[in-house]
């Protein structure tokens, strides 16, 4: 079996996890399989490394900030190949132009365009584990780029996939995925199996276990994902193809409280005014979540949007330098503390009253509910971002207990 | 002009320094010349990577070594890019890889075999100052590699040969090249220019201020070495090729106290034991210096010679395994605390009497001699460590003042 393991910072963050992590993977290995190990920078050496930039840059060149923070994996896999190397077991640490992991030319936030894995093959063949830097790779010219955040989890899956792996393990400091954040609800159960379309939902709705990117990339090559601990052994959860199980209602609650909500009131009610608003956000690589159109006062229309908290004041920036021009609007409200609570479950799709039921939770704790926003397999509400546990807690007894 | 201008890890040691470089640099690129930069790693961060490495492994693959101490230059370079930036001076940092910067696959000594310049040209085409990464490399197979000791002055000439640099200045801790270590002999003065071969014969005998691999490569490849200060604006000394100007007697006096004697009593007097006893040491990587062989007693020889103090007692360890075999002997002796004292000059050629001035010194200050060896430019002494100061200024007062 071909075996991709991936672990973050906190994973490889002292000498002690570091031989943890090589042992792990020596079992795997020395039960026959090929195992190739993905890893981050160790510990908090990515933000060090960041503020090191910032001190003689305030506002460094991107590419410079790409050729220095890769450093902070290239150090993770040496280290990783040495301990390995102490407990007698042939491994070898490859960096992002070793793997030709190449890259788009975005600067801090690069999209994977292909692999040559012909080394990692050969090193394979030779039956050495081979330790690959994740979160970086190199663009055409070969400048070192980086893949932003969730990045080693996204080199994970795409080199499961360019290898053909059986499987994919990303080791987090949970158990797996659940069906709520169980800092915040305390009832909250680990899911054995959830499938790629319901990780998705839960992934960009801020469970924060994996990043949308991979499971994304997991879906789009079929590559099997397995969420589980790196500091134990349980099971965790499988990440794959719809299955054929009888289907929760609801898999899992999840809440975002990173959210801000611009209202824009009083716009002109004529074709392209919406198109020009998320067009002029969009230049700026401002990602916008959930959208509410709707009429306003005297043949006006009002168009409410949600973005990111941190990207909030660049927003209102940007569309201030268009208020005059293709933006012009009566006035653009902001509310800054949200919180997007949402269920998700690919049962819904195929049973009524699921928002019903999820209102009436909210309504019994007495929570009001300032947007909805629907898709097939999930229902989000924004709500004052004081009340984002209760709500959670509140819906999370209703569906699942 | 094209000027390569390197500067070591104490020049970069922090962000005070990285702005005084940048600054530096900035001059020549502000008068319209082209600038290389080749960098060494910050301060002590080279040191830090191998403690932490050993902490994990005491005896680290050499290719993950390189894997691991390799990011250090990466580090300053990135940064220097930042810092001039900042300046609001286009720059780039460029690694081994980038600059396919072609070595042998010698972990942690390798040696240069080629350099492709296009991508530096075409960035001083489009005028930026490049920021090469000193000390590492890329052998055939893009595995990382370093040069060893002298490495980011080697990575200097090779650039400024590619290149075909007008000249290429290192930068250190003092003014240039003395007749004799400051520190030491009170009367050393600066010389204006020296001789490829002196300076060989200097940097290895000990003078410490360039490493003998990037003497001879500049030798090699005719590129004008300017050895100066980082710390001021003096004119530094010139190494180039032998002028026409009247030669000094004697360039200058070096001392290297790094240095033990083996003396083998006792050999068969028969044909290839020199030979066998060698090539035992150079397969080891145990640089032999001085040698020396005499007529022992019974038909016997004895042969003496010198190691670096810190290889001594893997010498003796290689020697001892085979005593019994192709080094038959009747006692290996070993003295651990000797200096090697030599002056230096191209002028000694044509001029006789020079080994009995230096003699003399010696007898006048009572320090008696262990071995002499001579070259065309040179006359050495191996000494007690004890007198190697004393030494040094009593040559030092009779040949230069």
């Amino acid at each position: 079996m071909l075996i991709v393991k991936k672990f973050g910072g906190t994973s490889v963050g002292d000498k002690e996890r570091i031989n943890r992590v090589a042992d792990r993977c020596i079992a795997d290995y020395k039960e026959g399989h090929d195992v190739v190990v993905v890893l981050s920078a160790m510990g908090k050496s990515t933000d060090e490394l960041i503020a090191k930039a910032k001190d003689i840059n305030p506002n460094p060149p991107k590419r410079e900030l790409d050729m220095l923070v890769s450093v902070g994996e290239q150090i993770s896999v040496s280290l990783m190949a040495m301990a390995m190397a102490a407990k007698e077991v042939a491994a070898v640490s490859l960096n992002a132009f070793q793997v030709a992991m190449h890259t788009t030319q975005a600067y801090t936030n690069a999209r994977l365009t292909s692999i040559d894995a012909d080394r990692i093959r050969a090193e394979l063949e030779a039956r050495k584990i081979v330790i690959v830097t994740g979160f970086q790779g190199v663009d055409k010219a070969d400048n070192v780029t980086t893949l932003g955040r969730g990045g080693s989890d996204t080199t994970a899956v795409a080199l499961a996939a360019a290898l053909k792996a059986d499987k994919c393990e990303i080791f987090t400091d949970v158990d797996g995925v659940y069906t709520a954040d169980p800092r915040i609800v305390k009832n909250a159960r680990k899911l054995d199996v959830i499938s790629y379309d319901e990780m998705l939902e839960l992934a960009s709705l801020g469970a924060g276990v994996l990043h949308n990117r991979s499971v994304e990339m997991a879906k789009k090559y079929g590559v099997e994902l397995v969420v589980r601990s790196s500091l134990n052994f349980n099971e965790g959860t499988v990440v794959k193809e719809d299955t054929k199980m009888e289907k929760m209602l609801v898999s899992g609650v999840a809440c975002d409280k990173n959210v801000a909500r611009i209202a824009v009131i009083g716009l002109q009610d004529q074709p392209g005014v919406a198109f020009k608003l998320f067009n002029h956000l969009a230049n700026h690589n401002i990602n916008v979540d959930v959208i509410l159109q709707s009429i306003g006062r005297d043949g006006t229309k009002d168009i409410s949007f949600t973005v990111a908290a941190d990207a909030v004041d660049e927003a209102l920036a940007v569309m201030e330098n268009h208020r005059q021009t293709s933006l012009i609007c009566e006035k653009i409200d902001v509310e800054r503390n949200i919180a997007k609570v949402s269920v998700v479950g690919a049962g819904m799709t195929s049973n009524a009253g699921v928002a019903a039921k999820m209102f009436e939770a909210l309504y019994d704790a007495g929570i009001n509910i300032k947007m909805i926003s629907t898709s097939e397999i999930k229902i989000s509400v924004l709500i004052d971002a004081a009340f984002a546990d209760g709500a959670m807690n509140a819906i999370h007894a209703k569906f699942i207990g």
